[in-house]
């Protein structure tokens, strides 16, 4: 019996230690936002499907995830139909977020009398996808995203940096912040004469540590670049050195496009105001990065772990078209999403959580039936009107099984009051890690336990 | 263009300074739940329907949101059909989250060997129902709920009353917390020979200060009670005095009945240790409280604002049979439930909400271009270390834009730094309410700025 029950596939229940660590990281991540000034916002769950169908492209449609139209749904529907899109467009008016970028450039425009720009806001609520459930990929999953929008300076792209290393410091990540532009990259694809294969090349490059140049260039053949134009990329893969080096090597090679030229200037002027910043993580000009190449049209910016194999854990860059889907053109954006659930994987695999999450209560207090309860329940409502968290066993059980609880749910102190404990106006506290116990009177204890909180 | 982007009816965006009401709201409530030892858990928005249906009456199953099925739909689907529900059950497997009683229900069965009984949970998710949209009642709504499972003990029943109290006074909304114990009511209804009428008659004794004892009386014969049944409530309708003089009076009316006095010993019990403990706001036994008659079996609780007529704006009660419909049957539970779109509505109309929540901000830093920038960056990290929330405005703009925007997002404090300042190392910090300016180190400032935190 009740072994049946079930959640849908690719979605999770979150168990309270699971809470207490995600809490961590999203209060960690938001700390951080609000010290610059970016403030929450919210959107619905449900969306109008016109919102959001077309946004993701045709593969993006599919995993959306649809709500059946209430009332009489089948009223519109001709049985006889056999395309599945029509189907849609009859049963159903409404969607699941797929992101948070979306919902915010349509929000930018239905709010756009009631927000001041530059706006900087963030955004951390669930999305859902209709992707197909593995390790690691979830159906419903959590997005923390940062953008300010109605600023085109490049402070907008250090403030964001900056932010990527205070969050990873203060997790223990060590992480390299990486930086590429998209302009950049229009310049070289210009320079051999490939602009519809940015993409391409892009990938391509990104593959250079893992399978040799040899084979990069095999695949750049594959994808229909002449050797001619290989040749002449010769430059990009012997780029090094410093990140102003690499810049000055490309401002030579790039010259003659007037958009490559101003990504560089985009560059320098961040590693510029970096210059008088020391920040904990390094910052790299990365021209593999292709994230995001299909809408970014300035900075691009990813963070990977320095010592583990995570894969991303944020990222983002600077977009010049946010609202234009919706009709307000030249509304110019830059922002970075974190990963919440990747960072999770690194903080646990690495036993990087803190160590105050075990527990939520500090002290139990056993219950040994009414005169005892009549005795306890003041000092509990002393204790907690001090922010202190405290529970009473709410049943006169065998002692045993309560002091079990406590160990089951970390509670670090057990107080036990009987008879004697009572008539001097004491406690008996006892330290469950050190076995030690202690006769205090209640202030005793909230000075004991506020000086452990 | 631009303007007809809009949110499904129903809906809602929150906007920053929203956002900051809500989460003081949700933060309030959290702070109360956690010193008492609940734990915070949280299920997926989408359940599969197995789950959902059957759990809320037919009206219910109407109401609930359902997500059509990813891939081929149609393929199983008899376009001949012209059953609604089996149209459903043919389109969709999953529907969104109803209310948080069920999925916790399910999810105690679920991870019952994953958690520790008495299990003292709270959670606040998003709940989703397809009612006509109206003023204050939305189809995405928020839910804040605490229960505690496992255990029989009225001491529960006090902690959930304690967290009303406690809850209500931090908001400063003054409240009356009504008890009632639904085997009091049944003792009622078996008293005059009418046990099926229980609900009938509680909610016609509601009435009883809006439309007087005979129009009462009257509504009581249209629902089939005889005049003989009428005249041997008399006794409850006179019911007065203390809580202890109405529970005396019902044990001498309702003595043949054991469910009564067993209601009647838990409600004694209730009262007894309170008896211990100084509310700020009062506890009344009230018989009219009808609240979720259809589940609960003991304790009743509603909370009502006692000097405006918001309705309910919190309750619960206890349920014997909590995780029956999942086939674990004897799990005992006592839960309260906070509406926090209704609080929000008090604190609003009642210019409650604290001051402190009209800025994210602390100070805005004026940017005069390049020499300031390289100046001021150090200087706001230095700030952010500290928890400062302190911002560069982004763009070199016209000074006068950049006090305007302070303005706009009621920033208290603005600084400036132009060529004597940063000469002499240091800062110009304008208090935008008062006016007054000082000059300042940033030592000084940061002290300032945390002294106002």
């Amino acid at each position: 019996m009740g072994k049946s029950v079930s959640i849908p596939k690719g979605t999770r229940d979150f168990l309270p230690f699971e809470m207490n660590r995600r809490n961590y990281i999203f209060n960690t991540i938001r700390e951080v936002f609000e010290t610059y000034g970016y403030v929450a916002i919210e959107t619905p769950a449900m969306e109008n499907l016109s919102t959001l169908l077309g946004k993701y492209g045709e593969e993006g449609d599919k995993l959306l995830f649809k709500i059946l139209n209430s009332g009489d749904f089948m009223a519109k529907a001709d049985p006889n139909e056999t395309n599945l899109n029509k189907w849609i467009t009859v049963l159903c008016e409404k969607g699941l977020r797929y992101d948070l970028t979306v919902p915010f450039a349509r929000f930018v425009v239905q709010h756009r009398e009631e927000i001041t720009l530059p706006f900087k806001r963030y955004q951390m609520q669930a999305v859902w996808r209709a992707d197909k459930p593995q390790k690691g990929r979830y159906r419903e999953f959590f997005q923390c995203d940062v953008d300010v929008i109605g600023s085109k300076s490049m402070l907008n792209e250090v403030e964001l940096i900056q932010i990527e290393d205070d969050v990873f410091s203060r997790f223990g990540i060590h992480v390299a912040i990486k930086l590429n532009n998209r302009k950049i990259l229009s310049g070289i694809a210009q320079y051999i004469d490939a602009e519809d294969k940015i993409v391409d090349i892009t990938v391509a490059i990104d593959k250079l540590d893992k399978i040799g140049l040899e084979n990069v260039k095999n695949e750049l053949i594959t994808k229909g670049l002449s050797s001619e134009a290989i040749a002449k990329l010769q430059p990009v893969f012997d780029l090094s050195g410093s990140n102003e080096e690499k810049l000055s090597s490309l401002k030579n090679m790039l010259a003659f496009s007037e958009t490559a030229m101003q990504g560089i200037k985009e560059m320098e002027e961040i590693f510029t105001h970096l210059s008088y910043l020391t920040l904990n993580n390094p910052v790299e000009l990365d021209l593999t990065l292709a994230r995001g190449l299909n809408y970014y049209t300035g900075a691009i910016i990813e963070v990977k772990a320095r010592e583990h194999a995570y894969g991303s854990l944020s990222g983002g860059g600077r977009y010049d078209n946010l609202t234009g889907i919706f009709g307000i053109p030249d509304m110019s954006g830059v922002g970075i999403s974190f990963g919440a659930d990747r960072i999770y994987d690194v903080l646990n695999e690495t036993n990087a959580f803190p160590e105050m999450l075990h527990s939520n209560l500090q002290a139990l207090f056993v219950n040994f039936g009414a005169a005892e309860t009549q005795y306890l329940l003041p000092i509990l409502r002393e204790l907690r009107a001090a922010g202190l968290k405290v529970m009473l066993y709410p049943d006169a059980v065998k002692i045993g099984k309560q002091f079990t609880y406590a160990n089951n749910l970390h509670i670090p102190y057990v107080v036990v009051a009987g008879e004697e404990e009572i008539k001097n106006h004491k406690l008996q506290v006892k330290n469950m890690q050190s076995g030690e116990q202690q006769m205090l009177d209640s202030t005793e204890l909230l000075a004991l336990l506020k000086h452990k909180q």
